[in-house]
């Protein structure tokens, strides 16, 4: 038991996961608004917005305004992601706070179906980013091996796979003279499970004992936080989530994908077992609450509904 | 990781969960038709009804009406609940399959509040019902012992409070010459965590190493499929579940307290690691969507939306 990390690290997704998948135009400004509220919470980087094709993600035709119109608070990071050379540029030349990243896909069909590049195109890609990023003076902090455990082209990954493709993420880094934080693993579409999860890890810790991993995890078929924990029990420190359990992937090939995992339910589970956290819980409940507000529907986060259970606590 | 079970039993609480708290009326032919939809998955034991006091619970009115319109598929058994001596004699005039269970809660205060006993008084009741039971030659099966990691009055259950009535239930069991299948321990208001979970189940081996346990948990917090899996990799081989993730607790004391651990959920996770369950997901999941229709909303359940894997999967 005492294997659980002290602290976790987490990346809020929850606006660039909404916004994105969103059918219904919301306004900029409650966007920023929503944004501006996460920040109060003690979550230290948002992912604000993707700088994508707005004939292909409508949700998103605002991105370069949104960036502009986010009041910043010290000590936060606002970020973004781009899926090309245009959406890089425009990230340039947005006031958010510019990460680079290594990021490749495991699954070969996912990768042309999603980004009309296969693997090798988006190695080389990369390395062409890198040298941007090297430029521009921008931090290059984690990898990413998208659809690291199944994707609905291709079946189950297999973990040699995997294994593989974090070994392209850290040549890639050698090449670039980059020292990555370490490589995220991400569900892209939720295939995992608890015991892919332990296997996979394991793999990978192997081959690299000491490089840390993080976690992008979906909630489409309801193992989320049972993932979670099978990866705290390995020491795994870092989680994306999403607050009220925002977004999906849109190019998931299928309809009715939930969410990347819930801020606030990774937040009260991680804080009931000792885990710190570094954020409010009830604070983020209150956000959780504005999100529904914002996009108009019941969002599908289980503590936002249940409550937290600090106000039976004894004091 | 071999320590995970090889084989689950479910026990299906979708229909005596999810009618009890429902505020709208559905017909009893409805009603008749997700319980036999549920009997043609593959599940055995489905709980049906509770023959509680309609003045307080208005969506078990038709309690008796309902278990005398089910048509039975020989190899599953129907069950229900009866929390006083006029609803046991009701459970006894049905055609139920009727299975005594001892029954404690390990909060005082939970108990006083929602039965008007206390743990003492319940104690001299459960004691009698066993000889009730024994009259009617009523196998009684598995204990119970509720609030077992805590409550919205107590707060957290202290450990030693558990063992004390899991102790209190074996000595129920004893007196009455009743051979227990083993203990169920039940969040039933949603607050465990999985580290909790590994330090109760530990707590009680630790006393009964050869007692089977059993978990019948709420999803109140999202933290439900973790726990199942804490408990898992410590042998635990049986669960109460709810399709749909119909249900909540009536008197939990607060509003928009989740269902029970969905079964959908439950069966997709276990037979993604390869621990069988019995089920035909697909079939359940289709019964899932009944229920959606039949209770004219969404309900929580993951894969129901998200879909199982197996459409994906090379054959």
């Amino acid at each position: 038991m005492s294997d659980l990390p002290k602290k976790i690290w987490i990346n809020e997704e929850g606006p660039r996961e909404g916004f994105q998948i969103e059918a219904n135009p919301i306004a900029l400004k409650r966007k920023a608004e929503l944004i501006e509220a996460l920040a109060e919470t003690g979550l230290k980087q948002i992912d604000c917005v993707s700088f994508v094709n707005p004939k292909r993600v409508p949700g998103m035709a605002d991105a370069d305004e949104l960036a502009a119109a986010i009041r910043k608070k010290p000590g936060v990071r606002y970020t973004g992601l781009w899926l090309n050379q245009q959406g890089l540029e425009r990230a340039y030349n947005s006031q958010l706070d510019i990460i680079g990243a290594i990021r490749v896909t495991a699954s070969e069909s996912f990768s042309v179906n999603n980004t009309n590049k296969n693997i090798q195109q988006t190695l080389d890609e990369q390395r062409a980013w890198l040298k941007s990023y090297a430029e521009h003076d921008v931090p290059v902090e984690w990898g990413y091996v998208m659809t690291a455990f199944g994707c609905n082209y291709e079946g189950y990954m297999p973990i040699p796979q995997v294994v593989r493709m974090v070994g392209e993420v850290l040549d890639l880094a050698d090449e670039a003279d980059v020292q990555l934080n370490g490589v995220y693993l991400a569900d892209t579409v939720g295939w995992a499970n608890p015991l892919m999860m332990e296997k996979t890890i394991g793999a990978v810790r192997e081959k690299w004992p000491d490089l840390p991993l993080a976690l992008h995890l979906h909630d489409t078929r309801g193992t989320g936080l049972a993932n979670v924990y099978a990866a705290l029990k390995l020491g795994v420190a870092k989680f994306d989530s999403s607050c009220a359990g925002l977004g999906g992937c849109p190019f998931a090939g299928h309809r009715g994908a939930a969410g990347n995992i819930c801020t606030e339910d990774l937040v009260f589970m991680c804080e009931e077992m000792g885990i710190e956290t570094g954020v409010d819980l009830d604070a983020l409940i209150k956000v959780a609450h504005l999100a529904e507000d914002i996009f108009g529907r019941q969002l599908p986060g289980k503590v936002m509904h249940g409550g937290s259970l600090n106000r039976y606590k004894k004091t």
